[in-house]
């Protein structure tokens, strides 16, 4: 269990925001040393957009990135709308995805923002084009590195997991899209230890997952379609 | 504006918890280096003591203190379940709250857990007892230094702030008792540049606090008896 109170960096700016409604996380991220201060927001929800310009302004930051973990089925992404609001901002998504954006990413790429970057894991099985951005390993990137995992790998629960995630060291910090009891962070460490889920074998886990008699997600029929084009299925008659 | 992505401390492990219904946050403070990995929450909530008790165990720490910021009209503390549920635990708030608990802080005090410890600020105004909590200036104590706001500093606005606050390093980062737009942090630099009611005049503000219209807390009726007494008014029945 590490013992660092999050991320060491003296460039890293980094905040978790939170929409209330489908409980979802949106991750600021922005390399504060370089001239631009390029900044990325993981995750983006339409409904709070405004609150996330906002933020990105009063900071003094350029938004370049708009990027997805995967085609979430419970809220519609904001990232086109950030594109439509904010000229220059570029949306990222897997190219195992399917989905529509700027740039497609495949495991191993790199995402850079000024100095610093997220490395792209393939962590497929909530969705085939699920990924998990990692924050750089190297000299000026955070200490402990941070773990975007999506719907992938929650706190003490999952979407469902893949092994890219407890490959990395035990102290790398664990950052959901979605926490439903409060939670905001944990670790590699104690999600291994801890996730009653993912502590199982792979028949018990199995058996699990196949009981654990899910309600139909009641924003899948308009987010999904929504998410493959960016959620921009109709910004027209409702952004601008 | 800092650039610090959170605060740097080998010692300290830091959480920040999120009860929904109420929009509060309580966290979770220990210094991992010491032995005993002595902890301590602010502001826990009743509804949340079990999730609290449960990290608490699952990190290996051991819960010292209850602390609360002020008598709040919006929940019932978890301070009195805490001390049921936890042999040992103590409950702190300020002297001049006039409510009970096992430990009294007036402004100056110090509140050590293990080597680390929080300061006691006087930040009158939303309540007349409200203090904030500061963690401590020195060698291996958390940089930048983290303030527990309570009520009377909130992200964007407030219950009603004091100039004890922006006293301290703009790089301060802000923790408050709630948040009800979904931000987590913000820094005291921050808050006097954009807060939209500090910002003011003081003639401004009176205006603007005269004409808020806020309904009349729904909680309040429950919660402050409650809380005047660690949230303990039914233990026995609810509780135990």
């Amino acid at each position: 269990m590490g013992s660092a109170a999050y991320t060491t960096s003296s460039r890293l700016l980094f905040r978790q925001l939170f929409e209330k409604d489908s409980s979802t996380y949106t991750y600021l991220l922005a390399d504060t040393s370089h001239p631009d201060k390029p900044a990325l927001l993981v995750d983006p929800v339409d409904k709070t957009v405004d609150r996330d310009i906002s933020l990105v302004k009063e900071l003094g930051l350029k938004l370049i990135y708009a990027i997805n973990t995967h085609v979430h089925a419970d809220h519609v992404t904001g990232s086109g709308l950030l594109k439509s609001k904010v000229p220059g901002v570029k949306s990222i998504i897997s190219k195992a995805s399917n989905a529509k954006a700027d740039l497609f990413v495949e495991p191993g790429d790199k995402i850079t923002f000024g100095d610093l970057f997220l490395e792209v894991r393939a962590t497929p099985g909530h969705t085939v084009g699920c990924v998990t951005y990692v924050t750089g390993d190297g000299p000026n990137q955070p200490q402990p590195r941070m773990a975007f995992t999506g719907d992938t790998l929650l706190i003490r629960g999952c979407g469902r997991t893949d092994f890219q995630i407890f490959s990395l060291p035990k102290d790398t910090l664990i950052y959901p899209a979605h926490d439903y009891k409060g939670f905001s962070v944990s670790t590699v460490g104690e999600e291994m230890q801890y996730n009653p889920r993912l502590t199982k074998d792979e028949e018990t886990f199995k058996n699990i997952m196949a009981n654990l008699n899910l309600s139909y997600p009641k924003m899948i029929d308009i987010a999904v379609p929504a998410n493959m084009v960016c959620g921009l299925q109709d910004v027209e008659s409702k952004a601008l």
